[in-house]
């Protein structure tokens, strides 16, 4: 840590300071500057007590951390990334680009069926689709529940497909771990630590999706929630944070993909569908999504999007899905991946 | 719902739209624009399925609900505010401004009793503090636990304060709701429903804190959850919210506040710690709290915080209590409230 | 400045780092940390070269400036804060708090003279109106220019307010500054440099916007470009920060009143009306303004805001303007100033 | 428009909106819904007086505009893309990928000759670079102004190469337009429509930088004031928007160019180097520009980049341009261009 002292501090002032950072642990460096003193405080940041609170002594004009919070997922000191296994599939490194696809909501075995082939055909390796939905209003469609994934068990079993879905609640988890090959935490769920950790504690892989308005590294942090409770197979998935642009739902973050990749061994996955609420972007995102180094994509699909019964405006259809693959394709290859 | 055709749309296509809003259960309305045309839905936007699907069809320039999506929680149509009533307080409608206050973490006996002490003489009627804490990193502390219920409970003995604490998981609640009189939902758990219906399930009064990046309206219906659970002691509590500006850890929204209060019967509080994240800051907006219609306020008091456990930096100490007290009385009366 | 550079970097690359920074000109001071070493740059950030494009290099982790970059809007050193004096009157310090009124734009010579003289009897000191208006689409009331300017000298004449009123071009300044007594810079221009400095040269008081996403720090770098221009009367304007947010136009930062009272000398006032853009919120808004610390409020005014030729929904109306005066000014006695 | 009124308004009240809709020129049908009455407004919005102001009638809960507000730039209507020529080079439509490169500052004509020769050796078409530089702080490097000009034109005689730079007062736009090819207007002056007047004015083209909180439709009504002006030579640039996010500088929102180039005509660019405000990340973002359908790429490049006088952080050095001009030629070939 850095305490950067206000213009003009008088020694004893200093002194008091550098006494407090001795007792809360940490080894002082006052450094005199032209303008300021500045102490540097040597220590591991994670294991000491925070100095942050020393901001509210009237000669602290500043407290700057300098290390970095997370751990476990950092890429510093990794020689090779993590690949994620689930159902057979290898997710990240140099696997091939890997599509997630399927409805928002699990509805019928007919629509989910219809889709699970759908997506199948055009090259997906996961289903994906809610059974527990968080909804905005209590009034809106919470989804199948356990029905659900009954529904998602049939899915697989037909195609074989392995199965994605959200869990939202701990006293939920292990009966999605009993589908699912991997748990998905939501958006709004994502610091929701009780359940990563439940999630976590399931064995199955993790997917984490960034929440609404969650800075990179309190993402990697979530991430570290789960890597710390001892399951090390996670997977982050950017769709999008929320700004003040109205015209797409979310505003999809490449750069925080291209970071994450930077900063940790884990894959990163996109769910351009999430991002723009709007289906007319979502193959040009998925384009950039591949450009900008991801390791697949989650995509939403239904067989008839103005019938959904969640989010359908930004939902594929049947076609649209086959499109979305073929046109991907050349990107993914540019990127020197497998498709 | 009102769906906007692109101009230039063909009547063909114009009534494909017809078609489709008819068969969603809508009543349609076409009507011939100048530029464009556009079609009123008639039906009971809650009660039916969305038409925001539409959006995806080649011919549909935009779909705007014009319905407000909450109805519990909605002003409109009600003669009286809500008050919340917990340990024998009173909170929103006329009745007196209401001080929560206390540390962010519960720590010791020692730190308790003398910040519970302090915060009554201050004219508190509530102690907050957190025995389970969402903290963004899992090598911070993360509470007490069990043990600072205890203490909690112990406090609450010994001064007659009521008590406001976190509840973090659904596991918890009837830990919690043993001992606190009001249940606090956390900003990073404000659209957490499982965890919603469960506090609401408790029975106690539950204290909403807005999201880091929660509009006013899914506030509101996140409040709908609780209520719509059948439990309708709801307090709303903003926080601060998540923006550009780095200054401050979250910036203080009281035009929320304002719009909560008229667009909803329930008590507003503010929660000028979180928002501020400096301590120099949180009289200042406490004042303006007053002033712009809060309930009250729940503020973060630690008796020493630069050796605080958790947010430090944005905790007043015994004597700044004292003084918000005191600065902040005159806006109560100045807002027509007893203090 | 403090570099922090990467775990494990070898001395080579340290001595490296160092060798830079004495050629940037700093004084370079290694200093050993149990994870990483960082270097403490001593030398006044402001006279000298950045070091942030250190930043760049492999080894190189983070670069954290820790001096403040403004010095003559600085509280710091100063003993008393800046009064601005305009037509008469005086603005910040302990001088009463300052009403300024009017319509968003002058439309003709009765609504300027109607609103004028109601804005004077409910206590205003200030007539406001725009002459020249920025609008988001060139198919928007663009103002009447020359002849807004000639209508404000009237209503100057007619009530002996003094004006305030927005100058949108550098090729204006003169023509606006022969008739207004304050210059008003408009959110949108706010980091307009050439704009800012013409302003400062015509020695009229400079009533500075906030930007629609300007950190305080900036917003006080754009003062200091007006008082190192050599003209020190600035008035800070708060006016709301785009956010996500979407139920009003946007979000009024009142933190960043508070901040910006803390961190500099000048006067800061508050504009509820483009804050809230709904009328409804104003008052609410502008009770929370006194209580914050502000020195004053602008405000808009119309006789009828169903008609007027800009932003209707956001004007009050002349028994408004009389509520409002009303309403505040208990809360500006109980902050201790003169009404 | 569309005008919902409050649940339950009397018909006295609907008819007073009827009668007020059809005073400011539109024809107004009312609805009567199961919930409430909505009033849809049959005119042009861009030719009628807007009737947002409604909203502030008690009855009236709120006013929805449906048109798009934006006509020049639309595509709606158009069966060609509009190809910017400048200085013998064709930007837009099936035109090659163009690469614009150079300092972010002109520093010296050492400096800029050998940046300009290895851009070109890169196969940048244009060399960027400014003269006049908006910087945050007043006594930051303000660019070599005249002089800076002057080298421009060296280095265009010297490469062959465009020149684009940076227009920042109305009062320079004669002499940057006497040496640039196309003129830019900063992010900072996205909204000063007296200059951008005064660019379209020039007859050169105009490169149009989204503003730091600028919405889609906001940048492309600024776009409509230069159309409008009479000069249809108009490049749109997405530079990164300001959110949240502090690991980088502007988060580059890939969204709004697959959006802009969906909704307008007119070609769109992407500055990685403004939004990464990260040398580290600048290559992933060039590679996804091109994916999502981006017209080219505006590049800051310096030979020294830690010693540039302005954003090196940002900067790629000479063999950085090169990697990434061979980096992202796959994925500008797979959006089936030339490179």
């Amino acid at each position: 840590m850095i305490i950067a002292l206000r213009p003009g501090t008088e020694k004893k002032l200093v002194d008091q300071v550098v006494t407090e950072v001795k007792k809360l642990g940490y080894q002082p460096h006052p450094i005199l500057g032209e303008v300021q003193t500045v102490i540097a405080a040597i220590g591991d940041e994670r294991s000491h007590a925070s100095l942050e609170a020393l901001a509210t002594w009237p000669q602290v004009e500043a407290v700057l951390p300098v290390q970095r919070r997370y751990k476990l997922v950092a890429q510093e000191g990794r020689k090779t990334a993590t690949v994620v296994k689930a159902h057979g599939v290898a997710i990240g490194g140099n696997e091939p680009f890997c599509l997630m696809a399927g409805p928002c909501s699990v509805e019928s075995e007919d629509q989910l069926l219809t889709t699970a082939r759908a997506v199948k055909k055009a090259g997906a390796t996961f289903l994906r689709g809610g059974a527990f939905k968080p909804r905005t209003s209590p009034y809106e469609f919470q989804g199948l529940g356990e029905k659900g994934l009954e529904l998602l068990a049939l899915a697989k079993k037909e195609t074989g497909l392995g199965i994605v879905t959200e869990v939202l609640s701990e006293a939920h988890v292990d009966k999605v771990a009993a589908v699912a090959d991997i748990l998905q935490i939501g958006a709004r769920n994502s610091q929701n630590f009780s359940l990563l950790k439940a999630a976590a504690a399931s064995g199955r892989p993790v997917l984490l999706k960034r929440g609404l308005s969650m800075k990179v590294e309190e993402w990697l942090l979530a991430a570290e929630y789960v890597m710390s409770s001892g399951n090390g197979q996670v997977i982050l998935c950017e769709r999008g944070i929320r700004t003040f642009e109205t015209a797409v739902r979310n505003t999809l973050d490449l750069g925080a993909v291209a970071l994450a990749k930077r900063e940790s061994h884990l894959p990163v996955l996109v769910d351009p569908s999430q991002a723009a609420g709007r289906a007319d972007l979502v193959i040009a995102l998925s384009r950039a999504a591949a450009a900008v180094g991801a390791d697949g994509l989650l995509v939403e699909v239904h067989p008839n999007p103005a019938e959904a019964k969640s989010d359908g405006q930004q939902q594929l259809d049947l076609k649209g899905i086959q499109k979305l693959a073929e046109e991907v394709l050349p990107f993914v290859k540019a990127a020197g991946r497998a498709g």
